[in-house]
Parts: structure tokens; C-alpha cells; sequence
């Protein structure tokens, strides 16, 4: 152990080895770590504490480690406990003495800070354009289904009809959010800590600002106690994932009951469903039952982290290695989700007999038939009253309240006249509702375009993903 | 009970009913909730649904009622349910049919969106201010106590001499990303939902960019379903408020630390300290101990609602009532808490004899003898070495790398010359950390001056937060 | 303030007064705290640290204090910081001297730690009898609706036929785990902390098993530092309360699933619905949607006070006043929340139409046509793949399966016969699962029986509970 | 795909494979799964479904297949989606027809709890015995360092002295809890599934009784639909794993201040400490770090599978196949954690010069001062009042307790004597501790006693673990 030679005098304890050994996951970040060291390198060599020929000799030292890492020959060892180390002595392996200049004013707290920062910046941003190749699918969806009308629910019960495409893009204004979200948390990593050292700033004058341009960073921290302990950036980023997550699982449980034979609106393609193992008719929603399943993780891995910093003196504690896994993770179950509900949604197939059965149930023309007594000066808790008594009515008989007869109306208020019919339609009821942010078909319509407008002048969320 | 008149011929059970009320909590809204009723009433008054004598009493209404729930006598019911419901039936009450007219198209779903977006909003402007007026009193304390130094800790292992005053400021700098966060939580709360009615949008065309401007939101939203459904802006808040609660955990165990007689670094004011029913001489540092304690309280709040928001289908479910204790409970804890803070950290006395005591175990010199050798051309691993082994030489003598003789150091490597002492004398230290974000003293004076300008620039976070 | 007399100089910092200030919510303990109380001043008797008569004392002036809180008039203090000395100070008020003697050998810490444990203990034991009170609804409904056949849903699929009963069972096993969770979190609260001092042990010899036995503790705990901070009871009952919640979310979503016009298999009762302030037909399981809210609730105290743990080194630490709040709002969630489902469950009606139908689609006779061919030596999976076709092929058909002829069954296998159809009947399916957990009708009422009886033998959980 | 032959018509869209595939973690459920089916295929020859030859193959198959696991060379493929799938593809490519029987009248959803339990049930019972391993270390440690004295801290202020050794046991205490709850878990897994079909029971009456026993279950359990959706036993699992690692944060908590150069009550072995790769002097407690960071990585996968489980309607949901990584990466954490901190405790060194010191400072003697009075007949609040004005006093001269003249206490009181100085030493504070838990050294060494027997007779941990 490279660490050990000067101060220790017995080596390390072989289950201590293994619990300290971080390679098995940080390997991930060995792009990062390689950018990182050439960058180091250059600045060094700024410093004067490089020559010409020992940087060039790094720089080739690394490029060829990071070919053997992408070809699978790089011998990775648990003794060297992380990616830093088994970079830095494999490249001082290759090029010797060069090679033990490498960490000069440098220290593992900075390096690995600036590691997955990078890592974080560069999720973040591939994760908001596949969010908006799901937005996109959304829109399609909502555009290739423009005037299929369901019901609206509220506490699961039919409330309102609805257009399926108001639906749909309720599910885009939120993951509009998330790729708002992911970019704050881009911009919260887009910071350079190299050069803070183990906690007290570079003591060689290493110009900053050089190696957060050489990275791509749109500054430099300002403080290096709290750069190599700060993990907001990771909090920022799970949380923005969490949320993100929240929204695919109520996408999901929507998919799940709209697949139901119960609601059965929609049936999810062969190339998304799964059998059972035993029934031989199921086709199972498994995707959205993962994703709803999967975001207690991203969430646990939320709350974790924030348990892992509460009550950690500074500046930096070996605690904060618990900061990558919950990171990685939360990056896997969103590369793997966001493609298939993309996939999911433009492959499912409306079933336009059942959502019209759908708005015949529920009395959902109640609301209409009270605004019809507001309309004509009755106040509306009265109103409400009214309909309600109507509604009661109507079940007693067993019909709807398209059904029940004017007179019957007429009992409960004599207000009541013939147009009441028209106006509890279903489309006298979605044609009133012309507000910003309302279901009339106008009014969807130009959210449609709208969003197809935005979405292609963020670059085409969905190419972009590979979608 | 108003709204079971129509449509239920059996009352609510005794138990439900308890259940079921949210008035013990959400009573607190009463302030947003009248002011959302005025706006809502103008707005029904320019859509021809009011007129000028109904709004008119509507507004002397609530204005009234502002008055008694301010001066407690409002007759809270929990028959009435929540806050709603209470103020309108007072209205009713109060001045008859025009009362009855007040919800023409307003559902409780949009009243209450709006209600806890105006309160979260208010909240994070607020708690901003807090954290500001902290950030003040941790920089008035840096430029105080300018030119002590103290051992910067990595692993709770005494590492290298910093100032006190960058360790100071390195909270300053995470609690700066919480206003930051604070700010975002504040803007995402600052749309408009009113108009969404049940789910679907209103229906009688209200003018939505009214109501928005009346009440001092940024926009409206932009789709009925979500908008009523929507609670990312309280998640946002709560992950601004966990976080910032681990920030404050941090600063705690650090003022724990140094107020233990081990440490001995800094001495709490007894006025932020607290004795024990049992042991006469204990000055307890429960302020401290308190903040800690809250973090898992707050974190707790935050995944508590992710979790009740997982996998709730469209639109507005009953679920979405435990939207706001934990958004309460986060604001009250930060209010008390952040006061409190300011407070400890202003009057806390830092103890310069113990200071420089610290400084003088722990071999904080040994990266300094490192960085010489470095300087004269050993490359840095051989250098971490030599100096590794130059600390189990003094460990071995009982001395301090200070005191080791120079021919001990010599015995380990040759370059090592009469020089090397003041190398590695504490000022020398700290002199050489010039870079950015590091602890020279011209560097950090220069940070405690951007501060100041920032802070003041702000408005005075400290005479905001009434410190 | 008491305890500041002695050791301080400077008066506490008004914010500080009422940061550190429990008595809002500990004052709930003060049943419990009169009762730790009683029994410490007898132990004081027999260590000959006071005489008869003030003990004597003691006990009138506690019981008097004891009937000024139930009655309302007793004059809380902020100032006191919390019940135990807003109890002591007034006792002393009382009695005088002998009231300063009360304290003598203890603790706030060995005090509040036996305060909390009571209270864990009793709650824990009225809670499992509320849990038992809803299984025995639970039961009561599996006996009333006996016969009643429904789809048994896996993947919210329909999957095979089930009784009803048989599903509402598997709630009670759920539940009964639930009270066994309680009674273990009890066990974990039934040992007497008090005589463990601040931290190391009553200095007095004082009889710590007279103390248990006058408490009704099962024991003593066996180390005082260990004693004081121990708050594993409060997890315990914690993490039986989020279980519980687990549970009862999950009868929530069946209920409200249960309760659309999709499902339509039951109808909540009127007592425990709601209605909607706008739209009149709204019939809402809020009671249902509550529960599986409030669940976050629940869980984010487990996880909160798991966090506030964390990482506190011994013993006592300020931190650990965080241990209440959670656990008292857990209690009071369910006691809230268990009666309200008893009630819903016990009220419900079933719509026998509506299970009827629900047998007809999605295709539940699949199964069966395998075992049939597996029955005539058909490899299962080989059967599997063949009952899927015949799903297919009756699905392009838009029939059911007991509707496709045979023919077409014998096109895909010869061995169908014409006893086939009989096979694949409801009744077949469901008569063949005899197995013990099996849906068999006659094993689903030896269950109901075993029920029955063993809810009878544990006393009648539904009395106990007041249901 | 086997399972997709027979109803699905297009194929499984490759993303969507990857999300579903759970063999990349199931894997591990190999020798469980193939037990399983061992049991299962008995179960079937006793139904009459396998003739003796067919059972002959399919147990020898399985026991190949083991072997092939075993021996690195089974081809695992992401195509067959899990591991039951995998091994079945397996058998039936080796034996042919007997394969494609195994799974009749089984289901993947009662297959796997099955596996699970046996593997959560496995798991707890040899972590149980590791923690039992940590507590001989501890006991080992007491009785080693028996008579060495050190402050007990509450609020991390030094409090009373207390034996080294009592602190010490005050954690065997934590984790005795924990094997309990480790217990409890395990018995929550021992009920087996197997027989319960996919939710509502085998239909060829096999005998689950032979099948529990041929899997060493205590039982089976008793409803299908709850059998194959209920993880409470995980969540069980789960809850004693991060209540253990809220013990060991605490544990870790002490070590890493007691080996702080303030504290500096012990110094960690080298075998269990690290390097810095900058700073030359560093010996860090990383294992201790570590231990503390992963708490939060725990209690998070508690909270996200209570989240995963939050509201999923009866019976199985995809969602539960998100029950396995959480228990398998606790299990890993705490394997790999516990015999490092048996290693950690054990081979730590107590710095006796630097114990002493510790008790000096921080007036200690206060509550001895007070009680000096009690004895005396001053009621205990007014003892503690001049005891705080002593230390006070003691405080302004800068001298201890012991060191403050008799005429200084008599100035404050005149029933202070020349025997006061006795009474406030080291020895007397401990002698008067002599209640059980108690710190007085014959109780504790009592205690020692009582727990090398207790381990002794529990199989002595220590070997078991193979510490």
C-alpha cells in the first residue's frame, strides 16, 4: 500500500482492506479521474513544477491507461483501494519517477470531489433530455389522440370530462419541472474544487481558474474547507431525481389502472408487458409497477445521503465516501426508466368504445347542471345543493342525469328549463372551460403547439435521447 | 355540514369526522385564504358574476373576519372541516346569499394550491433573511476573531493550520447555497393556481392573469389536472429545509466539539446555554445539541411527502391533505432555530491560549516538510515518505516535528537543510495557501470584505431577520 | 429558572427560552411523570432520604397536581422548560421544602426516559386492541359476505377467481402480524430505567426493583449509561406504527379501487364519505385516501429519529428530546385512523352484480385449462404455452373463454375434451384450492372459524376498543 | 422468452428487457431457489404429478446446476429475465420434459418469497452471531482495561467518572437488543410461502406441511393472497439492520473522539487505520468513519421499501421485486462492518496517563459536593444551588473542586466538614453507584462476569463468527 510506507508499521487488517476498498464502485468514475489528473498535470506544469518532458510523458501515460481501462485490460486491485491511487500507480508503473509527481499539491479530497462533479454534471444533463424525449412521446400521444374524451378523476372518482391530451400534458408540465430540477443540479456540480488539497487550499500557487476552464467548469468553489466536504450538489441532484421519480410512479399507477380490464382505456403494447410464470393470459404492466417500485430507492437514497452529512464536523470525513453509490444508482434506474416509458406511452393503444362508456357513469354532468342555476342568478351553494339532490334522484332510478326527465329537475327548481340538456353535455361541459390551463379543445390544442414548438427548440429532446 | 345537504342521507360517523378535519392545522392559512377569497371575488365580479354590491359586502365580510380570527374570536368548528369551509360559512353568515355566491367556480382544490403556495412563498423569503442574518453574524465573528488559528480537522485527526476565520466562512458559503435553495423553493411556489376549479379549469372564463397579478404570483399555471394536483413546490422547500438543517447539524457538532473540555477551542454565552436538573456544574450546549436533534425531523418531513405522493394518480387525491404540516412544522423549527444560531455564534468567546495549544500536536507540519523536499525536487510520493517516516521518528522521540533535530531529518534525506524550520512553522503554513478558496491571510480578509459587500448589498440580512 | 441559580451568571436568550422549552409537547406525559414520581418519593422513604411525613406530603401535593391538570387549571410555565420541572417547581410551591427534596439521586435523564416508556407501553397495548377491533370487522364481513366470488388481481391484472372473503383474511394475517409488532415494541419499553441517575447510577442504593414493581415494569434495565439514551423502545414502536401504516395504505388502495365506478365492487357507507365543495356528485373515500397518506407520515418519523440518532456518542445528548414529538404523533394518527377503518370496512356494502361480472373478463379460466391438460400429463409448460393461444385466439374472437368451443381448443391440443368447460367453471377453480392458505370455500370458513375464536380468546378486541 | 410463446405476439422491446431483468441481483437466490425446487419436485412426486424417474432426473439436473453455479461455468442469461427462470431453462435443456414439470402448480410469486425468506432467515441468524462476536470483544476490552477510570459525558460535557469498562458494556447492552431484533426478524421469515400458487393457493393439493419441513420452516403461512405479497419480513430485517447501525454510528462516534489528539483516550491499531494521500502524518479511523457513513445507507433502504410497499393493492405487484437489493447490501454492510469493529475494539490501546488527565477538569465532583449535603439534610434543589456556586467560585480561581479550600465551601454553606474532600474523589463518586447498572466497579465487574457467561452459553459468538 503506496499510503502506508512511512507512517504505518503493521499493514493493514485483510476485512478492514476490503470494507475500506471503494474501487469495486468508484472505478466508474476512472473518464473523470483520467480528465482530471491531465488537467493537474498541465497546471503543474504552469506551476513550474513539471517540466515539458514529464508532462508529456502523463499525458501519453494516461491516454494509454484509459485505453486499457476501455478495453478491459486494466488490472485493477482492491490493495490500492480507489480509482485515484490505481491510476496514479499504474501510471508510475508505466513512466516512474513522472508518475510520483502526479499528486504534488494535489490530494484525494479534491480529486474525488471534482470526479463526481463532473460525473453528476454530465447525468444531469443527459437525464433532462431524456425526460424530454418522454415529454415528447406525451405530446405525440396527446396530439394522435386530440379529442378522445375520459373522465377526470379526483379521489379515483369520476369528476369532470376531460380531454385525454389535457391528461397527457399534465404529465409534461411536470416533467417540464424535473428537467428544470436536473439542471439546477447540473449548475449546483458545475463548480471546480481542485486545487482546495486536503482541506486548506494549494500551496504552490496552482492557477484555479485554468484548471476549472480545462474541465469545462463555470467557476471555481471559494472555500476549501467546505469544497472538499461539500456534497450539496449530490443532495441537489437526488433530490431533483426523487421528484422525477414521484412523477414517473404516478405515470405509472395512471398506466396501470388505464391497463386494468376495470378502467381498460388503454392497452400496453406486447413490447412492453410481460407473462406470468404460472397464468398463462396475463400481460402484466411491469414496467410502470417497476417504476413505481423503484422510486421508494431513489428516495431512500435521498433521505440516506442526508443522513450520512447530518452532524459531520469539517471539513472532510471518510463518511462522505457513502456520497457515489446512492449517486450511481439513482443515474442506473433513470437511464434504464425513462426510454421505456417513452416507448410505453407511444406504443399504448386508446380504446375510444370504453373511454366513451367511461363518461356515462358518474354522474359527471352534476357540476354543469348547478353552473346552469348559477348561470341564471341562483347562488352557488344553493345550487350545489340542488344538483346534489338531482344526483340522488337519478341514482334512486338507476339513470344518469342526461336521463332523468325535465320535470324531475323541475321539482328540485323551477328554474330549470329544455337547454339544461345541452348545457350538461359533454361537449357543452368541455367547452366552457377556456381558461389558461383548462380542458376546452381550443385551448389543448394550443398547449399541444406550443409544447411541440418548445420541445423542438430545446433540440429535440427525443433524437437527443436516442429515442 | 354545508356540502352532505345534497347528495348524503346519512351523516358522518363521530370518528370520521375528527379524522377528517383539517382545521386544528390548516387554520393557519386563514390570512392567505381571505386574501385568495377577495382576489377571487373581484375576479368573479369582472366575469359579471358578482355585482357591486355583493362583491362589496363580500370584502367588508372578510375584512371582518380577518379581524376576529386576528383578535380570537372566530368560531373555529371542526364540523366545518378546514379553513375553508369555516370562513365561508362565517361570510354566509355573516351577509347572507352573496356568501353563497363566493365558491361560483371555485373548487377547494385550486383554494387550497393557492392558499399553501402564498404561505410557502412568504416562508421562503422569510427564512431566506434567517440565514442571512447568520451568515452575518458568522462573518462579523471572522473579521472579530481575524488572525486566530486552529487545526483544520480531515477524519476528526488534526490535519493542517488554518484560520479560524476561513472555517468560519466555509459555513458561510454553504448556508449562501441555501438561500439559494430557498430562493428556488421560493420560485417555484410563485404561480398561480386559482381558476383550476375541481381539476379541469373554471368555467366561466375567469380571468386567471388577474387573479395572479392581484395576489402577487409570477404566472399561472398552465394545466388544471396538475395544477391541483401539483405539490413539487413543497417538496422543493423541504429539500431546501433538510439540507439547510444538515448544514446547521454540521456547524453544531463543530460548536459541540470546540465547547467540550477536550477541545476547549470557543466557550458558549451562558445566555445560549442551559444546566442540568441533576449535575450543578453543567453548561450544556442544547442549542446546538437541538439543531442536530431537528435534522432528522425535517429530512424525515421531506421523505414522509415524497412518500405519500408516490404513485397517487390523477388528479387531486385526498392524500395531498398531508401536504402541509410537514411544510409548518419545517418553517417553525427554522424560525426558532435560526435566531438562536446567529445568537450563539456572536457570543461565543474563542479561547486563544487553547487555540495555539492545538496547533502544536498532531504534526501538522509534516505536508509543509513534504512540500520542501517537493520544492527541491523529490518527487511527491518519495517526499510523503520521508516525511511519513520523519513523523515516527518524532512520534518515537515524544517531540514535534519542530523540535525533531535537523541530522534526523537528514538521516531520512539528504536535501533537508537548516531552512526547513521555517518552512514549516505555522505562518509559513499558512502563507503559501494563496489560491482561491484558500486560508492565507490576505485571501481570507479579502473573502471576510466580499462578504460584508454581499450581505450589505442584500439588504441587510441581519436587520431584515430583526437580529 | 431554576436550575440557572448556582452555575450561570448571564439569564437565557428569550429565542433560546423557547427553542429549548418541551413543555408544549411533553406536558402530554404528565400523567406518567406524577405516577414516576410517587413511586421515586417512596423510594427516597425506604433509603431513609425522607420521612413520612414528606412523603406524605409529596403524595397530596402530587395528587393535587395531578387533578389541577386534568381540570385545566394548572398554570404552565414556558419558563420551566418542561414538565418535570413545571411539576417539581409547583409541587415545591405547594409543599415547601419537601418538595426540593423530590429530585435527590435523580435525573431529567433517567426522569423523561421512564416518562416515554410508559407511555410507549400503553399505547402500544390499547393499539394492538384497536388493530384486533379491525380485524374483527374484518372477519365479521369475511363471515356476512361468504360466498361472494371476485377477481383475485395480480399486476392490478385479474388473475384467478377468489372469495372475497378469502382477500379480506389476508388483511386480518397482515393485521395480526401488526398486533405482534405492537407487543414486541411494548416488551421493548417494559424495563425501568429510573435510578440510572444523569449517566452512571443512583448514588443512593436506591431500590431500583421496588421501582419497577411500582411502575409495573417487567424489569430494570442493566446499565445506566446504556439507560439514559436509549431510545430503541421508540424505534420499535416506530417502525410497528409504519407497518401498521404499510398495511393500512395498502386495505386504503383496495377500498378506493373497490369504491370507483370502474371496479364498482363496494359502496363506502355515507357516514364515512365525503363530499366536494364543487362538485355535487362527489361521493369521496377521503377516510380510505387518508390512511395511505398518511403513511409518508409515519415512515418519515421512523426515518427521522433513526437520523437523529445517528452518530451521538454517549450518553445522554440534548439530540434525544427529539424522541417524542414522532412518537406521540404516531400515536395519535392511529388512534384516529384505526376506528374510522373499522367503521369503513364494517359499513360497506358489496355489490353482488358488479363481482359477477368482474369473473367474466380478463380471461381467469386460463390456469385451469392448463392444470387440465397437466392433469392428462401435458408438461406444465408446454400446457402454459397452449392456454396462452387459447387466450389469444378467444381474444381476437372477443369471447370468453368458457365461451370458445371446443374445437378450437382441440386445434390447439387433442386432449381437450368436452369436460373441459366444467373444468374451467368458477366453481372448479375455486374448489380445487384446498391447500392450507388456499381459497377453497371450505377452508376459507375453517379460517373465518379459527378467527372467530382466537379474536374471542384475546378478549375481544372489538370491545376492548370501544368498537 | 419462454414465458411470452404462447399469448404474446411481439417480442420484448430490448430496453424494457433490461428494466425487468433481475438477474444481475437474484443470482444470488441461486442455492435457496435450487433448494427450493428440490422440495417442490418432492412435493409434486407425493401429488402423483412426477413419476420416481422423472423426480430421479430433476434432482440430479438441479444438482448439476448447483454445480455449475458453484463453478463459475452456468450460462446466465438476461434473456430468461431471473433466476428461477435461468435454472429451470436450465434442468429442462438438460433432462428434457421432467424440466418443463417442475413448475406445475408453482408460481414465480410463491417461489420467490420462499427463496427470500431463506435467505433474510440465513442472513440473521449469522449476523446475530456476529454482532455476539463484537459484544466478546467488548466484554474482552472491560475486563482487560478493568479499574481504568475516564469522564462520562452527557452532552458531550464531562458528567461523573465512570469505569472505562461500563461505557464498554453500555454497547453490549445496544447490541444484545440487536440480536434480539436480528431474532425477531428471523423468526418473521420462518413461515413458508411455498404452495400458495400465484395468489390464491395450489390447486393439486400438495402437501405444504412436507414442504416447510423439507425447507426447515417453522410453519407455513396461512392465506395465499398475503403469502405472496407480504415482505413484512423484510421490512423486519431491514429495522433490525439499521437499528444496528444506529448503534454502531454511536460506537463509531466514541472511537473516532476518543482517538482524536483532544480526546486522545485510545489509539486505534494500525491494522484498522489509513494514510492520506497528501498529508504525511495522518492515521485515520476510517473503519469507524465508515461504519457512521453507511447508517444512512441502511435506514434508507428501510424507508424506501416501506415506500415501495405504500399502497400497492392485494396481491402481487411487479413493485415487490424491489425487495431484494435493499436486504442483500444491507446484509453485505453489516458483513463486512462487524468483524472489523471486533477487530477495531480489540486491538485498540487506552491511554491511561490521558484517562487521568480527563478527570481533572470539568468540576466532576459538583453532584458529590451536592450530595455531601443531601446526606446532611439540605433539600436536594438548595444542594445544588451552592454546588453550582462552588464550581463557579472554583471556576474564577481556576482551580478544581478538590482544590478549593473549606473555608470557600463554608463561605457558601456551613455544613460543609473536612470529610467533603473524601467524599467528592474518584474512588468515592464510583463507590456510591452501586444500584444494578450502576458504575460502582463490583457491580460492573459483576456485569463482566454475567455476559462472558451469557456469550459463553450462546455458543461464544466470537468463534462462531470466526472472529
Amino acid at each position: 500500500m503506496p499510503l502506508r510506507d512511512g507512517r504505518f508499521e503493521r499493514s493493514l487488517d485483510e476485512a478492514m482492506r476490503r470494507l475500506n476498498a471503494s474501487i469495486p464502485f468508484d472505478r466508474r468514475l476512472h473518464a473523470e479521474d483520467i480528465r482530471g489528473s491531465v488537467a493537474w498535470a498541465r497546471a503543474l506544469r504552469r506551476a513550474g513544477l513539471l517540466d515539458d518532458a514529464e508532462l508529456g510523458r502523463i499525458e501519453k501515460g494516461l491516454e494509454e491507461i484509459a485505453g486499457e481501462i476501455r478495453g478491459g485490460s486494466f488490472p485493477f486491485s482492491e490493495e490500492l483501494e480507489d480509482v485515484h491511487m490505481n491510476i496514479e500507480a499504474r501510471l508510475t508503473e508505466k513512466i516512474g519517477a513522472a508518475g510520483e509527481k502526479l499528486h504534488t499539491g494535489r490530494s484525494r479530497n479534491d480529486q474525488v470531489a471534482t470526479d463526481l462533479r463532473l460525473h453528476a454534471r454530465e447525468a444531469a444533463t443527459r437525464l433532462a433530455a431524456l425526460v424530454e424525449a418522454l415529454m415528447g412521446a406525451l405530446v405525440e400521444v396527446a396530439e394522435r389522440e386530440f379529442g378522445q374524451v375520459i373522465p377526470a378523476y379526483t379521489h379515483l372518482q369520476r369528476a369532470q370530462p376531460v380531454l385525454l391530451s389535457h391528461h397527457l400534458l399534465a404529465y409534461v408540465e411536470m416533467l417540464d419541472r424535473d428537467t428544470r430540477r436536473l439542471r439546477a443540479a447540473r449548475d449546483a456540480a458545475d463548480l471546480c474544487p481542485l486545487g482546495s488539497g486536503a482541506c486548506v487550499g494549494n500551496q504552490f500557487g496552482i492557477d484555479r481558474d485554468f484548471l476549472a476552464r480545462e474541465l469545462g467548469f463555470a467557476g471555481v468553489t471559494r472555500n476549501s474547507l467546505d469544497a472538499v466536504s461539500d456534497r450539496d450538489f449530490a443532495l441537489d441532484f437526488l433530490h431533483a431525481a426523487a421528484v422525477l421519480m414521484v412523477h414517473l410512479s404516478r405515470l405509472a399507477e395512471d398506466l396501470v389502472l388505464w391497463s386494468s380490464a376495470e378502467f381498460g382505456l388503454a392497452r400496453l403494447d406486447d413490447s412492453v408487458t410481460t407473462g406470468s410464470s404460472m397464468l398463462p393470459q396475463k400481460r402484466n404492466p411491469d414496467a410502470a409497477e417497476l417504476a413505481r417500485g423503484k422510486c421508494g430507492r431513489v428516495a431512500g437514497h435521498l433521505v440516506g445521503l442526508l443522513m450520512t452529512l447530518k452532524g459531520l464536523p469539517l471539513s472532510y470525513n471518510k463518511d462522505l465516501q457513502e456520497d457515489k453509490e446512492p449517486v450511481f444508482d439513482a443515474i442506473d434506474t433513470l437511464d434504464l426508466l425513462l426510454p421505456v416509458f417513452a416507448a410505453m406511452v407511444r406504443t399504448m393503444a386508446i380504446d375510444s368504445r370504453r373511454t366513451a362508456e367511461r363518461l356515462e357513469g358518474g354522474f359527471l354532468e352534476a357540476i354543469a347542471a348547478a353552473d346552469y342555476l348559477t348561470r341564471r342568478g341562483v347562488p352557488f351553494r344553493e345550487a350545489h345543493r340542488i344538483a346534489g339532490r338531482a344526483v340522488r334522484e337519478a341514482e334512486k332510478r338507476g339513470v344518469t342525469l342526461a336521463a332523468l326527465p325535465l320535470e324531475a329537475y323541475r321539482a328540485l327548481c323551477d328554474r330549470f328549463e329544455e337547454d339544461l340538456f345541452e348545457a350538461i353535455s359533454t361537449d357543452g361541459a368541455l367547452a366552457d372551460k377556456t381558461v389558461v390551463g383548462g380542458t376546452a379543445p381550443a385551448r389543448v390544442w394550443e398547449e399541444i403547439g406550443r409544447w411541440k414548438v418548445e420541445l423542438g427548440r430545446r433540440g429535440g429532446g427525443r433524437s437527443a435521447a436516442g429515442g
